[in-house]
């Protein structure tokens, strides 16, 4: 689907209209997907970064729940649909040029958003300010994990590639 | 730069390492980029959504001031070079499968963290749930401009491109 198929979007007419105007012209990328940042809406955590090409874009402004783009699987990817932890939408915006989306939500169940099991995709902080010369060592800043993603995702592929 | 000529960054070996190791392994896209979300570590408000490549990721865990990659100018980019809104790390964390990092920063002068001259670049909201057959219509969510962009800038092109 290109962005001219939906009657969602208008067409990028100038910068001027893209940016100071009040009208939804999303810019996908070259593999038709735009970027996707998504905080709890109460604690304002970051919770993931992800993708939607124009029907996940579509289907989250209908149904007002996220829906995404599974880069690994390749499929439209409702958030949820198999662990139950889906993304209500409090609130999206949209950014000065229209390339990424913010989803502020509610999410269901436990409130994790993590496949490996955390509430948030950053449980690990990368000190700054000292770098040396070896590679970086991460801190963890989540103690447990939620759930167990065996028993949530059983032999689902893990989405991580190398 | 490719990632293994850093000496800050591991090679990506399993996906165990990736997501449950204490090393930073980053991956980088087809262009050598990486994601970032940059939140006020203050109010917790998404300020941008911009990407880093292999240098401007190590300059910022190196100086703990915020680089980026500007993909439209191609060009490293510290972050208030131009303008002065310098963004301090106050916290740096890296997402499962390493390939986003999201910043939690304390931006210097008038905290603006927008070219177009807003705090966020999100200051538009898309509405959810009444999607109707026309294009969206977007609702602005600040009031006014924090500065002109036409005093910071000048004559820098701008890096919004259609």
């Amino acid at each position: 689907m290109s962005t001219t198929d939906s009657q969602l979007f208008a067409q990028r007419e100038s910068v001027e209209q893209v940016e100071e105007g009040d009208v939804l012209a999303p810019k996908f990328d070259e593999h038709g997907l735009i970027a996707v940042v998504t905080t709890d809406a109460k604690s304002g955590e970051l919770l993931m970064h992800g993708y939607m090409n124009a029907e996940a874009l579509e289907k989250t402004i209908e149904t007002g729940e996220a829906h995404y783009w599974s880069r690994s699987r390749q499929v439209l990817w409702h958030k949820g649909a198999t662990s139950g932890l889906t993304q209500k939408i409090v609130e999206m915006r949209i950014d000065d040029d229209q390339d990424a989306v913010w989803l502020r939500v509610d999410v269901a169940g436990s409130g994790a958003s993590c496949h490996v099991g955390y509430r948030s995709c950053f449980y690990r902080e990368v000190p700054t300010g000292a770098a040396g010369s070896e590679p970086v060592k991460l801190t963890y800043r989540e103690d447990e994990k939620t759930f167990d993603p065996q028993d949530v995702y059983g032999d689902v592929p893990n989405p991580t590639q190398l």
